[in-house]
């Protein structure tokens, strides 16, 4: 079974992406919960996080790192949850391993604000924040052209 | 300012230890949002998950699927949340990096459930499931005594 990511990942399907690495790829959740919402997946198609080979955990912790810090310059707020669901029972949807970057504004009621501003101008806000980031804050990767 | 969990990881306070390698430490939460409610907090004390040296995010997360699959197995459950709250506008609480490992159940309504087992009950639950987890399934780490 493929997932919708895996073909986002190799392109048959159409999403904002905003960084890629040798082993993941980050892009717009496509419901966000919160303006600037993002989801870091593993190109590696598992299910379950702890399923994930320990050396992919590590890179995709890694990489969720360099995009928190494109996320929050580009939304302005370094306040934001870092969510994975994994199982059904815990509102995995998607049977492919995915953290959740969900940036959090003063005041917002959680969940509950949408974004007035459209995806590709919001991502567009990102991979900026992303290419502007020293190489000291980034891992090797490669942000995508708007 | 030193946190509580930097006192915990000390030996300054009381914790239901569960696991611990050369830079993590993984314990029961004080006040579960349910049974075997865990974090996983690296030794090193900064505030914020992107402030974290990438190896130290890396080794957080390869510990993160260790301290999972024995959570996991001593709860009887393959499902859970990985949360981390990042500054206070994402719920922040301890200033000190932490993800929470928080298992579901069928039919739990989430973050109501009580655990009607004690804390060192919990514990010692999913010590022995850590113990009993083969080396390829684990990181390189110690499981306290009871």
């Amino acid at each position: 079974m493929t997932s919708i990511f895996s073909r986002i990942i190799r392109g048959e399907m159409p999403a904002e992406r905003l960084f890629e690495t040798e082993h993941e790829l980050a892009f717009l959740d496509r419901h966000p919960k919160a303006p600037g919402h993002t989801l870091v997946v593993p190109k590696l198609e598992v299910a379950a996080f702890d399923a994930l080979p320990p050396e992919r955990a590590a890179s995709l912790a890694a990489t969720l790192q360099t995009v928190a810090r494109g996320v929050t310059r580009a939304m302005g707020t370094g306040h934001y949850n870092l969510v994975l669901n994994n199982g059904e029972r815990a509102g995995q949807v998607v049977f492919h391993v995915h953290f959740h970057i969900i940036p959090r504004y003063e005041g917002d009621p959680f969940l509950e604000r949408g974004s007035s501003r459209s995806l590709p101008e919001v991502a567009a806000g990102i991979r900026a924040a992303l290419r502007a980031l020293p190489q000291s804050e980034r891992v090797p990767g490669r942000v995508p052209e708007d």
